[in-house]
């Protein structure tokens, strides 16, 4: 028989813009492991739907695709509109409707405000400069996605040592971003590097990212890559396999508290309790100074039957059994033990510390 | 159409002895909750296939199982030999057989080793003589039960109040047992009393005993449920909706450390963050002196399958993944409020609590 080697899931794009700039591409993140497919869209109920459907999902993945969506619409509303006010106006109708398939990153609403204000900048111009000046903007994001994934990483990497144990939760890899993903950086830096770590992938119910996307990728990058259930963290922790925990973000508060994937402040409180040190690791795109303390974050409630159908082959709990289904929760600030970004390494207070780092990225900014 | 209702998982017993003594009935529970089946156990292949399988389980069920196994097993041997030596070297082997279908849950152990004990108190008497006498006993232990989790309710009911959020992991509940179950004993006297409580199932993963078993019992009780993925437990304590978390236990060592359902050392630490009580219903059967820390308790490793495929269409994590399944993990006895007994509370230090509790049952079963 012949045996077909799967393509490496880090060979293909997460998000990338086609090369007549007409349509998005991105991986079918719904059909992993079992299906490596890539789709393509067009139209921007197409895009909200993969948002919505997860068929694209992390933080700066659905900026990425925001970014680009948004600059689709443009294209689409220039083809129809003679004015800036007209095509403005459809503009931000379109930058409504994506900002609508996911509440809670911040990423999304970022992405689509930058084009907003490359919009009202260009405001004196033709209407093609404007959709010119939206995917040059678009692209930047992407571009800047990878930089800051790569210097996020160098940041994580200084905080372990070879041979470490490492845990992580959900998917903030190369699925959720580009290239090297936020909480997988320092492992794929370190696999490049020898590091040899080990790492322990929380499954991640409902949806399973940890052991559909993150055990993929990693295996695919040729790390030891262990599967867990989410509720033996634990475990792990207890028997000294785990000397750092890494996960993504979708949403730093001014004061550190985080919003991430739905268990990351479970992981946090475990690792607290074993002396396991808490990294987040968090491009300063999902870092909001608006928003003073984690109270204030939305949280998205997704519907009940992710939890109880989904995946399965029967329904697996009773007919008619109330569910609750948050997709993300709230990590209190002093669970975390780090949040490493791409401008450095905030520790304790936060308050200070993110303030400082959001200086030294307006510095960086200002020069460039 | 005609709607079927669904018969109560309630008018169904656990575990039973037929009535002519030859077969073991129970619930499939693998089954659950989309098919509600019993099935009859006769040979000792089949009952150690049952125990293995997981379509009889929860601590105490398994050691009535084994009760009433050992005893037909006994009846079946009492057939084809003539000597208490040839009776009782046969009898010594079918108890370890049952005895190696499970490693951790100590009443397994202990319901084989009480028969032992009735045998070769009865070495005497007529190789009949000895079959009733162990009759008698596999009976006395799933009476022994029955009583055991009522008392151990009323305790555990003392400790909250009308229209408390309660949580729990795993299934510790009738199905586990027999009647009220352990963790859920105090739920459905609660039930009883009109306490209106408000509980919240970890779905329990791999094997999903939470969203599949519990989440069914406690609907069938007329009780408010609410299934969580086992990673939303900080979610629903951080919104105040738990004030105390009741889980069962599988062994109790003599310092307070206790071995239960995998992920269960979880919910302990996030219940002490958020400074939730954590309280662990043990029988006494599961109290075990004789293992000084959890450290010397032997932790289940069950295949990795269990988590990438059992229950879904398809396997829900590449092939070839390492995975580490253990079936229970160690809460340590510092993240433990108390544990509930049918003779009473044990608060820490519980090196001397547990004590004074098994010196009250030992005393109980003198006068007895």
């Amino acid at each position: 028989m012949c045996e077909e080697k799967r393509q490496s899931i880090m060979d293909i794009d997460t998000v990338s813009l086609d090369d007549e700039n007409s349509q998005i591409i991105i991986i079918d993140q719904t059909l992993l492991p079992y299906e490596t497919k890539t789709i393509r869209l067009t139209t921007q109920n197409q895009i909200w739907e993969a948002i919505y459907r997860l068929q694209v999902r992390g933080a700066p993945a659905i900026g990425v695709t925001a970014g680009f969506g948004l600059y689709l619409a443009a294209k689409e509303i220039a083809a129809r509109t003679d004015t800036y006010d007209a095509f403005y106006a459809e503009f931000v109708k379109a930058k409504d409707y994506l900002d609508s398939s996911r509440p809670t990153a911040v990423n999304l609403s970022w992405a689509l405000n930058q084009l907003d204000k490359v919009c009202k900048k260009n405001q004196g111009r033709s209407i093609p400069e404007i959709v010119g000046a939206l995917h040059k903007e678009a692209v930047r994001i992407q571009e800047e996605d990878i930089w800051a994934c790569h210097k996020l990483g160098e940041y994580g990497l200084s905080l372990v040592k070879p041979g470490d144990g490492l845990l992580t939760h959900c998917n903030a890899g190369k699925l959720a971003a580009t290239r090297y993903g936020m909480a997988t950086a320092p492992m794929y830096l370190g696999q490049e590097r020898g590091y040899n770590f080990r790492v322990y992938c929380d499954e991640t119910r409902p949806v399973l990212q940890g052991a559909r996307l993150t055990a993929m990728e990693l295996m695919d990058s040729g790390i030891d890559t262990t599967v867990i259930c989410d509720n033996m963290s634990a475990s792990v922790m207890k028997a000294g396999l785990v000397n750092a925990v890494f996960v993504g973000c979708d949403r730093v508060a001014a004061n550190g508290d985080t919003a991430n994937k739905i268990g990351t402040s479970v992981v946090a409180a475990v690792a607290k309790y074993y002396h396991v040190p808490m990294y987040i690791c968090a491009p300063t795109s999902t870092i909001d100074m608006q928003t003073a303390t984690g109270d204030e974050i939305r949280i998205e409630q997704r519907p009940g039957s992710e939890v109880t159908e989904m995946w399965y082959e029967k329904r697996m709990a009773p007919e008619g059994v109330k569910v609750y289904n948050p997709a993300f929760d709230v990590t209190d600030h002093e669970l975390i033990t780090a949040i490493v970004t791409e401008y450095g390494i905030a520790y304790p207070p936060y308050t200070e510390s993110l303030k400082k780092i959001m200086e030294i990225k307006a510095e960086a900014m200002k020069e460039a």
